[in-house]
């Protein structure tokens, strides 16, 4: 019996370090005022081939159900928010702040950073075209990565913008229809080798030393890009964003501000990437809903290798584990005689809100100091002959005290 | 574009009731020493027909993925624990006391209480063969509907053995290969018709009335249930459970204790189940691991039609949700010109942990002021001409006050 590839068992330390992830994006997305949504796991094929391009297609867990029904396990989020944005955008004020952050499924080759089933961490804002909206978003990322404890050294946000790689593009005579084949050969432009770039380019008449000159001296900054880049300024986050046109994003529907997150290493996959997608909900709904948007997502594993690796990353993440270690009470039972006695300290101490644990059957006392000490305990609380008075041990510090048992849980608290 | 029947969109508001039930799990787990694991949403199907019984077969989605593996989104958890467990029991300290709370899918008929995508908790004690460690498992499941503000006079537990039916069985001569027919019947008696349950009863060559008697003056409750009720009784819990053998359960795997929670209005289904399952780890394992275990699952949707109806639960409900209303702080830009001035403080505060909004585009003044009352902020911090003074408004109290703007952080904790 085993686990199939791509997938993942979460045993307790696995969970923790999960459940620190998406405490983190929790955390900072509420900070921004971000409220959380879901949808389901399962959702009708047609969702994935209709939005434009539908490239996730080839990667999906899709079948017939008992109900022949085809279906596939979700791939990302955006097609779920379209759909239901769409069907219930007059209930909610403008601009929505929406973010959630569930298991994806995508059938990919084995690789470092990539799995079939993954978290990933989606942030949007619809009903907003502006470039205010797109610094708000673009600080949110930064300040999730900053939670994870990483600095402008370990991570860089690389900003494009689509809209200028069209003008560039329709300015230089490549028909509408040809637009994101172009597009292609740019995002290519830095794995492809050049001759083959430079091959491509002649197809649609551009030289590549023309791209290469509209890369160097963007004159995009002086566009959009420039708002933004003030906007995170006011914030003191632009030491964290850096403009890159050679980023223009896998996905057919973004149309402007398009961005990627990497290591300043770059030993890693991308972090994070987004963009906008100002015309997905009017294809998504059949033209009945118009709604400006914009969003990224985030997954869990690229980011979980790199807070492992950067040491003030994986100190935070230890300090947070080490908060929750599963028992800060532990119940030592020295007189059998006095288990009934000890179980309503147990009960007393966890009505408190302390977690607290115990030995379930009858052990030597040094057993149970023993098992204290494993599962972390702060205190033992001794129940035994001095009943109704019990021992408080801090085990860290060896001392000892006594108190009534009833006042056990004002007594911890100091 | 439709959602597929049986599953769900969580907006932000149905995402925070979940939420909410999410948190009274996860916390009243962790108060009592449980940890937190997880598996993967999609197993080989053999973990599910492997397990004795495979009663959820039919219920599945499964399907042959891209990779030629037949393969099922889970409908429970066990199986996926009983793997984990098996795997890798010698790396953890008996007993393994471990939770989790995520998706299950099961194909099943649409009625109310019953979804095709639901959350479940499971709690399992591992390694712990006491009536010590059912007790500890009753009083987690106890405190836990607790915890929703649910009480006595709004859940009972009840409780059954079926080795108290296997030796009423046995002893009236019910051959082994037959004792789960046997407790099929048992299990239906409450709801079958008295004619068809006698006739059943019959081909055991057992008179429906010694069945009633059995059931009337529990022979079982001088048994080993009598621990698990003076255990309960320390701790003060003894008032939520009584003794019930017309409860068997469903499931083959069963193999002592038995129990399930019913609201006392008797208008729901079961809110939750569980029972010990002491010879599935062997099955499992093809006989590598034997380990006793007990746990129970308790499902999201019944839970929350409870938590709806019962006043006191709800008002517990909406006090938890109020207080996580979107925003905390919202920053009103009295002058377009002090824009940059707002940005600054939305960082301060935000890297203060408060969780502050703002409009990102120009708005009149009392618009703003609007805004920021339908997210339910405490406080509007106007930031204006008095730079770098700023105003700081209790929205509830309709208060005033003036700071520096840099003294925000401790201004507002105040």
């Amino acid at each position: 019996m085993q686990l199939l590839p791509g997938f993942r068992d979460f045993y307790p330390e696995d969970c923790a370090r999960r459940n620190y992830i998406l405490s983190v994006w929790r955390n900072v997305a509420s900070r921004y005022g971000f409220v959380e949504y879901d949808g389901p796991v399962l959702e009708p094929i047609e969702l994935y081939r209709k939005k434009s391009g539908g490239e996730l297609v080839g990667q999906l867990f899709d079948f017939v159900d008992k109900g022949e029904r085809h279906v596939a396990l979700r791939p990302e989020m955006t097609p779920s928010l379209a759909r239901m944005v769409a069907a219930r955008e007059r209930d909610y004020k403008k601009p929505l702040k929406w973010f959630c952050a569930p298991s994806f499924f995508r059938y990919e080759k084995q690789q470092r950073g990539r799995l079939r089933e993954f978290l990933q961490l989606n942030c949007d804002i619809l009903g907003d075209a502006t470039p205010a909206a797109d610094a708000e978003l673009l600080a949110l990322l930064i300040d999730i990565l900053r939670g994870f404890g990483l600095g402008p050294e370990d991570f860089v946000v690389r900003l494009s913008d689509r809209d200028a790689w069209m003008q560039f593009a329709s300015g230089r005579g490549v028909e509408e229809a040809r637009l994101l084949d172009f597009l292609g050969v740019v995002d290519k432009l830095e794995r492809a080798p050049e001759a083959e770039s430079r091959r491509k380019l002649e197809e649609f008449g551009i030289p590549l030393e023309a791209v290469r000159a509209f890369i160097a001296h963007p004159e995009a900054e002086a566009g959009k890009l420039h708002g933004i880049l003030a906007d995170l300024k006011a914030r003191g986050l632009d030491q964290f964003v850096t403009v890159d046109l050679t980023i223009v994003r896998g996905l057919a529907y973004y149309t402007g501000l398009v961005f990627e997150v990497f290591d300043r290493g770059g030993k890693e996959r991308a972090l994070a990437g987004g963009g906008r997608y100002d015309a997905l909900l009017e294809v998504m709904s059949d033209g009945k809903v118009r709604m400006p948007a914009l969003g990224f997502g985030m997954g869990d594993v690229v980011l979980a290798n790199l807070v492992e690796e950067v040491p003030s990353a994986a100190q935070r993440r230890a300090e947070w584990l080490a908060a929750r270690r599963s028992a800060e009470v532990y119940i030592v039972v020295a007189e059998e005689s006095k288990r009934a006695e000890a179980l309503q300290v147990l009960q007393l101490l966890r009505e408190a809100g302390w977690r607290t644990d115990y030995a379930m059957g009858a052990a030597k006392v040094g057993k149970q100091f023993q098992a204290a000490e494993v599962l972390g305990a702060k205190f033992a609380v001794v129940v035994g002959a001095e009943w109704p008075e019990v021992k408080v041990k801090q085990l860290a510090l060896r001392s000892e005290a006594s108190c009534q048992w009833q006042d056990l849980p004002a007594f911890l608290k100091k």
